[in-house]
């Protein structure tokens, strides 16, 4: 658990996933592609026929407490579970006002008052999630989040996101691109 | 402030930063170099004459809450100082254990019961200091710590890096290389 994870999301035209639709919810948009494939390292930037790569590090949590680590834990899925033909990739990018913040003005934000652990729950396990830092990287974006679910909870991955959204916490998002994928066949 | 800084440092044979002593302290050794130069970038690896490079990011504080940050402001002083002649670059690895931790756990090891913040206020002008964040970026070390001082504050200096090696906190390193520097002529 405490070993980090690097991944590349690598927007191209063929891939392991196949774009649903892809929709700028905040700030500057991505170039369109019609497949993403998660790869298991940092990737450079220039390869034949890859429009963008995002990178990412899964590290260790930033605002979890040993409590909701435990609530968590009892029913938080895998990664990679084979019935989940559904995923989506989440990049986001916080404002500067977001990391003048300190450390115990941000969790008060995060979780005291967006309820964003306690909320996610709800939709546990029928939605799995990966987090990866990027801010470090240098990246566009500061935060990856990778979901993947079964066809049959389409509908609360997007109860899921407009929960999210509605909270105080989004107030410091700037920057927000919503890719929904299926899995090649 | 919200914006992250990336720094390479070069050890090599020349350098703006001659090396006046190299120990590792605890774990894996780090060739041993003439000079150490910081770098306002990402660099690659292999370079002529080049025989390391550490990478790291300087962003938004992880423990620092409110009322320290304000108590560091006060008296924390910029890099850069024209009559620094002498600095460190001591880059840190902390154990499985510590990552494991979750946020509350590593906050209280770090500041309740080590006051890792509080001590270090006491050094504070003499001793300037940046912490790069490296983990992320998938480096052999966690942290890279830059420290700047004047010749006369040589023994202050001393006393601080043995006073945090004290710390419940450093139980949980488990790799620590000190190089001390003085500005090449």
């Amino acid at each position: 658990m405490a070993a980090i994870i690097p991944v590349s999301f690598v927007g191209a035209e063929t891939g392991s996933y196949r774009v649903l639709r892809m929709n700028t919810v905040l700030g500057a948009p991505l170039a369109a592609v019609a497949a993403v494939t998660p790869h298991p390292s940092h990737l450079p930037d220039s390869a034949p026929g890859v429009t963008w790569v995002l990178r990412g590090t899964n590290s260790a949590v930033r605002y979890v407490e040993r409590a909701e680590a435990q609530a968590l834990a009892a029913v938080q899925p895998a990664i990679g579970r084979p019935n989940c033909s559904h995923a989506a990739l989440i990049p986001i990018r916080k404002s500067d006002a977001w990391w003048n913040l300190t450390q115990d003005e941000r969790r008060a934000i995060f979780e005291a008052r967006s309820n964003h652990i306690a909320s996610c729950l709800k939709y546990l396990p029928a939605i799995a999630r990966r987090l990866h830092h990027s801010r470090e990287l240098g990246e566009p974006f500061d935060f990856l989040t990778w979901f993947e679910y079964e066809a049959q909870h389409a509908q609360l991955f997007e109860e899921l996101v407009q929960m999210l959204r509605a909270t105080e916490e989004w107030n410091y998002v700037d920057g927000e691109i919503d890719i929904r994928l299926v899995k090649s066949v």
